[in-house]
């Protein structure tokens, strides 16, 4: 990829820069050991996340009012602890279980390569998640954002062509000064189409070891990495 | 002030975390030495901070649309320019000096001060600048932000009660959770009326060593401090 004209990188963040699956059902197994409720977590976690995009089409479709990431995954977990059968939670209890979102793990690359890409780009987060996670998620992981873009900024969710284009616009720049980088490729090609580059770091554990690997990149990628580390030396940073 | 509840500190930029003037004028006589133009570069500095409110009211009552601060620094900037008789400069050197306010240094109390408070709670500008130059300028100065929030996600300017709203509104908190840290009273005397609390910290050589400082600080602010490392102190960072 020719960087010449690139000021700014900016990030899908649940599964390319954090491991969601992971720090949650690691933050459930507390939880349930502390409150004494035995569940598999690690399918709680996946049909927790499995709400998010239903609920996030009811905003992206107007059925819903614009609804931040935090109140979407409230909802969800209503509907998975109905469906796991847990029961009895307060509504203290039920808020500590949505910030686990807030408090999420990088992937062994992540912070080493935000720091590289930050000496020579301005790195941002362009994730369907409110400020206020960002924020705490950044502080508790040491994530080296010098803004925090996405979702709630624009009031649309990814993959709306706004949700990119507001990133762009509030940045000053051009969509080709831009590079959108995430571990999925149907955020990527979204954002294609709104003009910005793009980068793409597979991330095949997001999903645990027993689901499928993303197949090969589009070739339409600008750049295909392996790490955030190997992406900062692959864009001159 | 009883901290227990306090989760975040938004600030006043311009003159309250940086030294705008002193800043403008070094980068203004640098510029003038380079491209062999003498002026009054202090009176012009002041001259140029001057458009500011004049052009913002005028998007706070309506008669222009949003226009953010780089785009009012600009309109500021021929006005400033006719009238120190200034003339020949190319739209690239105007877009130049415009981006001075972006490299903006710092009080040198301000960085120390900031890493403190990080520590134990959220801080962000709550700044008229917009998020690029409020990024540009962390980046430059060290200033090291957990999120940018201010009038461009508000899309209303200090002191509309908007701005500061949207502000605690984003951060998921209410408003008593949240600090308002300013060196300019009015600023103060604004965010209080939404129900935030008030830090003043005093900048007596925002304006140069001529001009008379603030007054008596009023006696409702929830904390007065003498430096942002002073502040820290008194707020158990």
């Amino acid at each position: 990829m020719d960087t010449t004209d690139v000021k700014a990188f900016i990030f899908d963040v649940f599964g390319t820069v954090v491991d969601w699956r992971g720090s949650i059902i690691r933050q459930c197994e507390e939880f349930g050991r502390v409150k004494g409720i035995n569940a598999d977590w690690p399918a709680f976690a996946d049909a927790w996340r499995g709400q998010y995009r239903p609920y996030m089409n009811k905003v992206r479709t107007g059925e819903l009012p614009w609804t931040n990431l935090d109140a979407l995954h409230r909802l969800g977990l209503e509907d998975v602890l109905n469906e796991f059968e847990i029961s009895g939670l307060s509504d203290d209890e039920k808020a500590e279980m949505n910030f686990f979102w807030h408090f999420l793990r990088p992937w062994s690359d992540t912070v080493a390569g935000l720091y590289r890409l930050k000496n020579r780009y301005i790195i941002a987060p362009m994730s369907n998640g409110n400020i206020r996670l960002m924020t705490d998620m950044a502080k508790y992981s040491g994530l080296p954002w010098d803004c925090i873009l996405g979702a709630e900024v624009a009031r649309h969710y990814k993959p709306d062509p706004e949700s990119y284009l507001t990133a762009v616009e509030l940045l000053g720049l051009r969509p080709e000064q831009v590079v959108m980088t995430a571990a999925h490729q149907p955020d990527l090609m979204s954002a294609q189409k709104t003009g910005v580059k793009t980068a793409f770091v597979p991330r095949p554990m997001e999903h645990g070891p027993d689901r499928t690997p993303d197949p090969t990149p589009d070739p339409s990628f600008n750049v295909v990495a392996s790490s955030f580390v190997d992406l900062a030396a692959k864009v001159g940073a």
